[in-house]
């Protein structure tokens, strides 16, 4: 491989933007979940398209991998450099394009995080409803088909981009999509590229659609004696269609992680977090009827929190779960799950999954998005422990077999990377085959994030 | 081509399933628009996925076109076999194969219409939403990426697909997608097969997403003075984040067309037609809010219809109108435009499209799905008139290249087919090879629907 021919070039186009500090290499091969360090050959800040289709340009001629780099939180190794390589850092690439208020959509590039767009949007009435917790970037959010808390109203990813521009594996400059709200003129190719984890091309401008930020917004928490009562609770409330903004689980360990890195005083029990958005009659109706299911299931402390700063607080412990689970067990690494399935079968999923948790002695508290049949078992290990990291891989496996058992997905919302390549042939079949002809077709060389999602060539 | 031995094989296969009568072949040669007649060289009529199956095995090996066909009311010519080739009609595989009402979905075979499911549905309390007009299948739907009159509120065929069985083009079956509510488990090859009208191979098996029969309906329809009024009021509507489930326009001669043809009596002008959905609180709430802007903008005349035979009538008369307007100049035929556009060029685009018309003398009523962006002018030609042939096509060439220039696209609802093929390259610009690409890979015979959506290969 190329690869000192390509950063000598590389040099010369970036300048100190070709970076190759063993800081920033370390920086850019780690991951936030139990995947080994694999850093890249070089690190490279694009400030522009043009940039970009260089830099691929360059990769190209010397059969280079090139491997994008949001803020670093994806979970499934999706961004690490397991073949080395050239990262493009998209975190010179972060303004907004062009805001059009009365279409409620918006022009960006991918460096921007999604909290530095709703910052920037406040003053317009009009927000980006996506959240998946961690502050990502949005090019990365799009590339892993992010989704969050707030999906069972809004949607994934894949309903929020209208069009993208996209720097093939050849270096050249594509656009997908129109500002038009729908269209029916060829392939899907945004819908294409969302999801792709970086193996067809890079994300270099997104057109994103906006809401209305809602007249009213109430939180919520709902304690339940059991987690079947609380997941019992959600499907009723699906549905009946009620239409909750925000609908999700922790299960005791999650509360008890929770209370003591935020702070918080939850009754150690299992727990819904709501949140309500509409007008305050529709806030109200909503808000009730609940009530009344929840307590239907054995709810109670039915509590809600109007006041933003208490909203924020309930949301931020929600967001930083992953982090006092992790500090629950210091040392330890987290083998993320991320299963899927249908609403009716909930209840189940989850009930099976704990017991096997509990049976095989694999510590993993249980949390998610529940409202759309998503939730997390968060598996501790001990990083020496090879034993630690055999069974809890194995529980992980069971997960997605039971998940596919049901008629569900291996992964709702962290993607595939390396960590779930394992499970594609099962969930797949002969679709993944196809899968991987689209990748030939788009990325002949196979130079785009190798390694990843797709099935290995022959 | 070896298309007499394939359909040798295909009648040892099919018996008197494999048709080639010329009433057979020419019923599935014709358009419901202006394109010439273009009959396949035998139709079959498969009854499995595994038939299916074999008929694309037996194309692929004496390299025949393969065209799939559901209710032939496709307005682009994507069913016509301009190339010849085996017509696979589906209306025998029009089953439902498992309704899960709970998780709200259903698995459908293709050949389904959309109003026999929903009749099936009835005692449900579900329904699905989306409504071209026409009743056609839902796998040719799906294949066109449809839309409609509901899609303003409930989304196109690309929100309410959540998984298909496809044969590929080496007669390959594959599934995409699960039944749970969200997946970021690799490419999105549902979203890759919805829209590609049978280009990449053929829909076998759909699951859709249903939705809850809403508590509450009321329809309505409200007058304007001017079409402008009309569409102030749309893009008002649309900017507040009301909840409209439809909301249609039409201008005085559509008006025009409809009075004759249905037997209404809409004042002659031009008129929204509206529903709401939603509980009694919120549709009463919608409405009253949705007259205040219609005033504000010269509306008059806001009727409600709550009762189910008006509200029928109301869509029925709406439903018709491509034959109203048709059947308003008697022998003419039809040039269907069908551009979208960003909802604040919404006034711009029909207004420009009206005046074009008039000074170019092409008779051409304007209706659309305006809460979308979406509009037809339904251009009206003599058949024999090839100088009025060429005055339509030149006008709709514009209206395509203003829909571009606004930031939209040449087609909402309708497709490419062939109808809409010269315009792909001023849309995509270089992603419409990215397209040729993703179709070279997955049916490298070129045997899949020729001649359709993706460049001629060199």
């Amino acid at each position: 491989m190329g690869v000192n021919e390509a950063i000598a070039t590389l040099r010369t186009l970036l300048g100190e933007r070709c970076v190759r500090s063993k800081s920033d290499l370390e920086l850019h091969g780690r991951s936030e979940s139990h995947f080994p360090l694999a850093p890249p050959d070089a690190v490279t800040y694009p400030e522009s398209t043009e940039e970009v289709a260089q830099i691929v340009q360059t990769c190209a001629r010397h059969r280079v991998p090139v491997i994008g780099w949001g803020t670093g939180t994806s979970l499934e190794g999706q961004a690490q450099a397991f073949q080395g390589g050239i990262c493009v850092d998209f975190s010179r690439m972060d303004r907004i394009v062009a805001l059009n208020a009365d279409d409620m959509d918006v022009r960006v590039q991918p460096g921007l995080t999604r909290e530095a767009l709703n910052n920037a949007l406040r003053a317009t009435g009009l927000f980006f409803p996506v959240d998946p917790g961690a502050n990502a970037s949005l090019g990365g959010m799009a590339s892993t088909r992010a989704s969050g808390t707030t999906t069972v109203r809004y949607g994934t990813m894949r309903d929020n981009v209208m069009g993208l521009e996209v720097v093939t594996s050849e270096g050249r400059i594509i656009r997908t999509g129109t500002r038009a709200r729908k269209s029916a003129s060829g392939y899907d190719l945004t819908g294409l590229f969302v999801g792709a984890e970086g193996t067809l091309g890079l994300i270099t401008e997104l057109t994103l659609r906006l809401h209305g930020q809602p007249e009213a917004i109430s939180a919520a928490v709902c304690a339940f004696d059991t987690v079947s009562g609380a997941v019992s609770a959600v499907m009723d409330t699906i549905q009946m269609g009620l239409p909750m903004a925000r609908i999700e689980l922790m299960d005791v360990a999650s509360v008890r992680a929770v209370n003591a890195y935020s702070g918080m005083h939850l009754p150690e029990k299992p727990h819904l977090l709501l949140e309500f958005h509409g007008s305050d009659s529709g806030v109200a109706e909503c808000s009730e009827t609940f009530g009344e299911i929840a307590k239907m299931h054995g709810g109670s402390g039915f509590e809600q929190a109007t006041k933003s700063e208490d909203r924020t607080a309930l949301w931020t412990m929600r967001h930083n779960a992953y982090y006092a689970i992790l500090a629950a067990r210091p040392g330890a690494r987290a083998i993320v799950t991320d299963i899927c399935v249908p609403i009716s079968k909930l209840a189940q999923a989850i009930d099976e999954t704990a017991r096997d948790l509990e049976a095989s002695g694999v510590q993993g508290p249980i949390l998610g998005h529940v409202g759309d049949g998503n939730f997390h078992a968060i598996l501790l290990i001990d990083p020496e422990s090879s034993a630690e990291a055999d069974a809890a891989m194995a529980a992980s496996g069971r997960m997605v077999e039971r998940a596919l058992g049901l008629g569900g997905t291996a992964t709702g919302e962290h993607g595939i990377g390396v960590g779930k390549l394992a499970y594609m042939r099962a969930e797949h079949g002969d679709a993944w085959a196809v899968m991987g002809a689209v990748k030939t077709a788009l990325d002949p060389l196979g130079i785009m994030n190798p390694g990843k999602l797709v099935p290995p060539r022959n």
